[in-house]
Formats: C-alpha cells, sequence, structure tokens
C-alpha cells in the first residue's frame, strides 16, 4: 500500500496482541514523524531481548543463563511446587513473599476453542519433574478463568497419588481476573488460603 | 522489575500512541514465547523503516529520495495545492482519481489543548511555497473534526490574497471522521464538491 519496508512494519506490528491494522499503521507512522533514534532504541531492545532473556530450563520462569535464580536457589523447598500459566505470575507471587518452593511454568492454559490442548503446554515437563523429586505438595496458581480452572483440574487427575498433595490457590481474587496483575495483599491471602483440591 | 532488556522493551513499547503498560507488557511476552525470528524481523524491520522511507523535502509526504513520487511529476498542477494533516492522507485522496494536483502536509493540526500550535506545523513552509510558486488554489482538506476546521480557518486567513482561491474539503464526510480510513466514494465526492472559505 505504502513503501515496501513501511508496509512490512505494518504487517508484523499488526500480528501482535492486542494491535490491529489501524493502530499498527498509527505506531508506524508516529515512529517515521518522531525521534529516529526512539526508532532506532526499539529495534535494539527487541534485538537485545531474545539474545539476553530466555526460559529457565526447569520451570520455564525468565532468566539469563540456564537455570533461575529460583531455581539454582538452594535455600528454596524442592519438595513445594507451585504451577502457574505464565512466566510473569512468579513476579507477581514472589512479590507477596508467601511461598518459598520452586515453580513450573505451563505457558498458558488449556482452551479447546483457541485450540491449546496438553501438548501445548508445558505438563509433561511438569509429570517428570514430579516423578524426578520427591514431591510433597503441587500448589496450582493458574488463573481463575474457565480455562485456568480446567486446566487446576486436569493436572490435579494427572498427578494424584497418595503422600502428595494437590492445592488450588484460594478464590480470594476476584474470578476472572488474572494473577499477573491482582493486588498483592490480596494474593497474599489467597497463597495463604489455598486448600486441597 | 524483570530483566533489563525486557524492561526496556517495555518501557520502549508503551511510549507508543495506544499502547499501556500491560499492552506492552503483553506484547513483550508475547515475543519471547514465540519463534525468535519474529523478533528479529520486527527489529530488521524497525531499522529499515527509518533507513529507507523519509519525508519528501516539498510537500512532507512519504518517500525514499528528496522529493516523492508527486512532487517530480510535471503532468501534475503546481498551481493547485492540497493541504492535509498527514502522509497517509494523500493515499486516500490519490485513490479517488479525483484530484491532480500537488500536496502539503502539515504532520498535523493545531491542537491549543495538546500545545500544538502554528509553529509545530508545517504551516511556515506552507507560507513559502505558496509564495514562491504562482499558486491559483489552496484546497485544504484536513479532517472535519474540531482541530481541523480550526486549522483550515487558521490557514485560510494566512494565505488570503486577491487571485487566490481558498477551498475547504466539502463535508459529505462524517463530522467527526478521518479522512484516512473515509469511504473512497464518499471522499471523490467531497473533492468534486470542495467549496471556497
Amino acid at each position: 500500500m505504502y513503501f515496501d519496508s513501511l508496509d512490512n512494519v505494518i504487517r508484523l506490528l499488526s500480528t501482535l496482541p492486542g494491535i490491529g491494522q489501524r493502530s499498527a499503521m498509527r505506531i508506524a507512522f508516529h515512529l517515521l514523524k518522531n525521534d529516529p533514534r526512539h526508532t532506532e532504541q526499539l529495534s535494539r531492545a527487541l534485538q537485545e531481548l531474545r539474545t539476553t532473556v530466555r526460559f529457565c530450563s526447569q520451570c520455564g520462569g525468565l532468566t539469563d543463563g540456564e537455570l533461575c535464580e529460583i531455581c539454582s536457589d538452594s535455600s528454596r523447598d524442592p519438595a513445594l511446587i507451585c504451577v502457574v500459566e505464565e512466566p510473569q505470575d512468579i513476579y507477581a507471587i514472589e512479590k507477596t513473599g508467601e511461598f518459598r518452593g520452586l515453580y513450573h511454568v505451563l505457558m498458558g492454559a488449556l482452551s479447546p476453542l483457541d485450540g491449546i490442548g496438553p501438548d501445548d503446554l508445558r505438563i509433561r515437563e511438569l509429570i517428570e519433574r514430579v516423578k524426578a523429586v520427591s514431591c510433597r505438595e503441587i500448589f496450582v496458581a493458574t488463573n481463575p478463568t474457565l480455562e485456568g480452572d480446567a486446566t487446576a483440574h486436569y493436572i490435579t487427575e494427572l498427578v494424584r497419588r497418595p503422600g502428595l498433595a494437590v492445592t488450588r490457590i484460594s478464590h480470594g481474587i476476584p474470578t476472572g481476573a488474572s494473577i499477573e496483575f491482582a493486588d498483592s495483599g490480596v494474593l497474599a491471602r489467597s497463597i495463604r488460603d489455598r486448600r486441597a483440591m
């Protein structure tokens, strides 16, 4: 429609979540009109992002090495694993100071309508972790949404065995909300009040 | 909050129009989770954007050289200048095939509340162009909004002189809408029906 390089930027931007064709055009023209150093910075920051940040090979959280800080921390309880949907959920839970175990990131939640099944999530990796270490409790902190609840039930059935407690984050946080943006106090309470599934 | 490079991407993304802190986080994590080649492509496309596309030194439209295709086209009528707010408005008007003059992009509209005054727009450049060439008609096609109308009146007062017609795009397009996304047929009619100010 315009110039190849502009069309290209618009096309790539419009594949990002929450950005449609018109927003992509507005952003592209904003970049063209503003200080070129801003575009340069953004371009470099994107490049750096994928070379410096990766996912922890054990829990799937963010790290700049092989294992993340939490998985490498020997003072944490390896027999207690908290299952979350996204890496950013870890930060929300860490901020409460209520949890001293390890994490496992699923990278999403079951959502048949969106074509997301068990094989698209890190569920197999969770089963293997639970088998490998002597696990005492699996604390499922997926979002209290339709998809998060379904995922919690699915995981519970898979890992259930004598001597292993499976708990769910308490529904103190409003149903339909996301853990990532929950109020820290409410979230802290939900962790203390976690209940057996 | 997370890693420097991730924080950096989130901060830069949230300065873009229509993207807040949460959207920026969602986009950054989307990029981290998806094929690294997509981030690489976006990074390169942004870099290419500012090296290949620039603004025409005469009209302010998009070009890959010094002058744009329209300004370089000797078959177009240089005595008829269409004033628009944004470079993308040129494409909407060109698509109608109704206009055979040259353009002048203001790069916005007067908006005292947003701190945008005459010196922030390419109004001085317009006055100089009108003086330099023997201009017959200035056709003001700023958006039919409060800001666009105010800008049209401001320009009319500045350029008014005997023998120079100043016309305004007819209000066939709904007030409050933007020219960039107007229906091409409605826009064509508005160009034919343009009236003296």
